[in-house]
């Protein structure tokens, strides 16, 4: 049940938060501006952010950026942005996305000070930082209340069924793009309406030349720069969590069946898991998750490859990193179909060699089709073994790999208590 | 071990046995020529087959045509034909090919005498008999003893690696192929090593434009009607083993590993098997073995279908018919994966509410890609039932349908005897 009224209320911010919000943030740009003036250095601090275009839910933090003109070098700007940030946040500890900057809290606010270069619109972006402040002037110059309330609803819609976050192990619907898709389509429902109709890709504006000129399946173009896709991010299964969402929610309208889809109890499914656990590397969620997800597709591999016939995993990366694999067998099957060369191939001699009078040949050579096989004995059927060997021979990224020989495979019985095993369990659409 | 020599004076016909075919046959014309005057019908007796081309193996048959003028209908033809037939053969019985025709026997020699149309070259055929003559006449023209020699080996060597035989169930090459091929490159060895080099189809003459032509894997045009494939009955799988076969002759000559190959013991393949066995009705191979091969492909699908995971199949069509199939799981997985609607369709409410308060749901419905899917129990694990249900559905031909409720089925194990059990084991490259 998603009472959107009642979330609303629940995740707006009040008054008084929104007022001491604006103050907090209005005394930081005035300091870093004073500071500036005093360094004579050309540089300018402007909110950006939720906040500075009121669209922001409850316990948003405040984002400032320090806009230094293009004739200073990256790194003057870099160091100089930085020593300022230090500068207003006590607590301040330097972090890197694309730039280097600053995060402390002030007031119990969570503010960020980013040193960026100043653009105008249409000039070339040197870092997708420089975009931010052009995104905040564009919102704040098409949106009135109306408009304002209805990108908080598709927030906090978008938050429910979870597909609200743009960091890569999310891969959902950004801040910005639910104010891009609010603003372009005139209300909440609107947006809901066309993610409820929509069939294969989804476009803003809806311009099928587009879909040669982008590859993602979510196309929404930034107005501020018409040549970058701002959904480019978003993942197909997010789109299709948005397809169902509003399909649902339109249906029954103040209805998402969200708590009892939630309901899946642990129920005897035949087949056999392992859980791999290994420590979480401390490196940022954006660069580790990637290297999880391979790690966990290679497994799968390793398993299919292996004839364990796997039909599912989960992954789950917090302070730990731990990959599940479940799978249909639990040996390889003792016999291999062994695909040898096409007939018409230069290698059909040597296969025939090598194979009719092997120890494994349970029989062939045969042909099916144009190509030769032999059914042979399985020899890889112990799980040790055959992880030690595969394990060796896989790249799982540069912050995994040293870790590799402290991995723990743990053999799922009843007893097992992982919290990857819940969140396998509890999969469900807007779950995941 | 192939001697070729050796089989060449084994499988050739003495000059005995060629007096007395030829001796047979022409008595057996002139009879017939005789009873047509007397009778003052338009006709006339020819010999056709590999014995009026000096072609012939050891204990060939004798073809003898009735060439009708093309004033009669076919009834009248037809009738005539078969009247005349049975005349010269006392022990004859009506066959049926594409027209009946008379088989029977005379000094213990096999003689077809078969009623056609008079043909010219060039003219439509009305029916593929028709064109024997035509090939009988194209082939004497164009050979010699040096030719017709190869010829014999070529169709020796064929039978040796089992693709010589243009009925359904073998699909292989015809004595008539033998005959052009040789004719058209010369010798026995040219058309070796055309297969050993052949690179995909096989085309004679090597001309790329054939390949839009026809669609089949061996293409060798016919010299009497240029249009026809005469090798559109040829499979994949006998091309390969011509390509394989001849490879090995030409790299060792006059050695063919067909012995070694045949050596399989059978040996613990660590997977299951049931062999299907029914009565085999009253009808030519040609038109039971396709629906048997249907028949054995229902079954897998069956067996895959309901996740019992087939690896592997067999068949056997004689005085019975015996299909096996061997699969990976004893029993069927106790959980499916099933798959819903993309979540860009209509269906997708629908779908959620079927499964979503559903006993048999394990997880989910979930999203993968852009599709739900949903975990569910499996309820059909028990093959008497799944059989029995799935039997009921599936069209296995004409001839078979009336026999479904008369298929034993059979779980093989250590003490299992059946002749396709055997046929499974030694299949090789030559052997299937």
């Amino acid at each position: 049940m998603l009472d959107l009224k009642k979330l609303l209320d629940q995740y707006s911010p009040s008054d008084e938060e929104n007022k001491k919000l604006k103050l907090v943030a209005s005394n930081i740009i005035k300091s870093l501006n004073d500071e500036c003036s005093k360094l004579k250095i050309d540089a300018e601090a402007v909110e950006v952010g939720s906040v500075s275009k009121d669209t922001n839910l409850k316990c948003s933090d405040i984002d400032i950026f320090i806009l230094f003109n293009k004739k200073y070098d990256k790194e003057f700007m870099e160091n100089t942005g930085l020593k300022l940030g230090h500068k207003i946040l006590q607590d301040g500890i330097e972090k890197y996305a694309e730039h280097p900057y600053v995060s402390g809290h002030i007031d119990n606010i969570k503010v960020d000070i980013v040193p960026a270069y100043k653009m105008n619109p249409g000039e070339r972006i040197e870092s997708t930082v420089d975009r931010t402040p052009l995104h905040t002037k564009f919102v704040n110059e098409n949106s009135n209340e109306n408009i304002r309330n209805d990108i908080r609803k598709l927030k906090i819609f978008m938050k429910q069924v979870n597909v609200y976050g743009s960091e890569i192990s999310k891969s959902g619907f950004s801040g910005y793009l639910c104010e891009i898709m609010v603003i372009n389509l005139g209300s909440f429902i609107n947006v809901l309406k066309k993610f409820a109709e929509n069939k294969g890709r989804f476009l803003i504006p809806d311009d099928k030349s587009l879909e040669k000129k982008f590859p993602e399946p979510v196309i929404i173009i930034d107005p501020v720069d018409t040549t970058r896709n701002a959904a480019a991010a978003v993942s197909l299964e997010n789109l299709a969590r948005m397809e169902i969402a509003s399909k649902l929610y339109l249906e029954t309208p103040e209805n998402l069946p969200l708590g009892s889809l939630n309901n899946n109890n642990i129920k005897d499914r035949g087949t056999y898991m392992k859980i791999f656990t290994m420590e979480r590397p401390d490196v940022i969620d954006d660069i580790i998750y990637p290297q999880a997800v391979r790690f966990k597709n290679k497994l799968f591999g390793i398993f299919d490859k292996y004839g364990y016939r796997p039909v599912s995993s989960e992954i789950l990366v917090n302070n730990k990193i731990e990959i599940l694999i479940e799978y249909e067998r639990e040996k390889p099957p003792d016999m291999l179909i062994h695909s040898g060369p096409p007939a018409d191939s230069n290698e059909v001699i040597k296969f025939i060699k090598i194979w009719m009078n092997n120890d494994r040949l349970l029989r062939g050579p045969y042909i099916n089709g144009n190509r030769l096989y032999v059914d042979i004995k399985n020899e890889n059927t112990d799980f040790s073994k055959i992880f030690e060997t595969e394990l060796k021979k896989i790249d799982i990224g540069r912050h995994l790999n040293p870790l590799k020989n402290k991995i723990h495979v743990i053999d799922v019985d009843k007893n097992t208590q992982y919290d990857v095993l819940k969140k396998f369990y509890k999969k469900n659409i807007f779950f995941d």
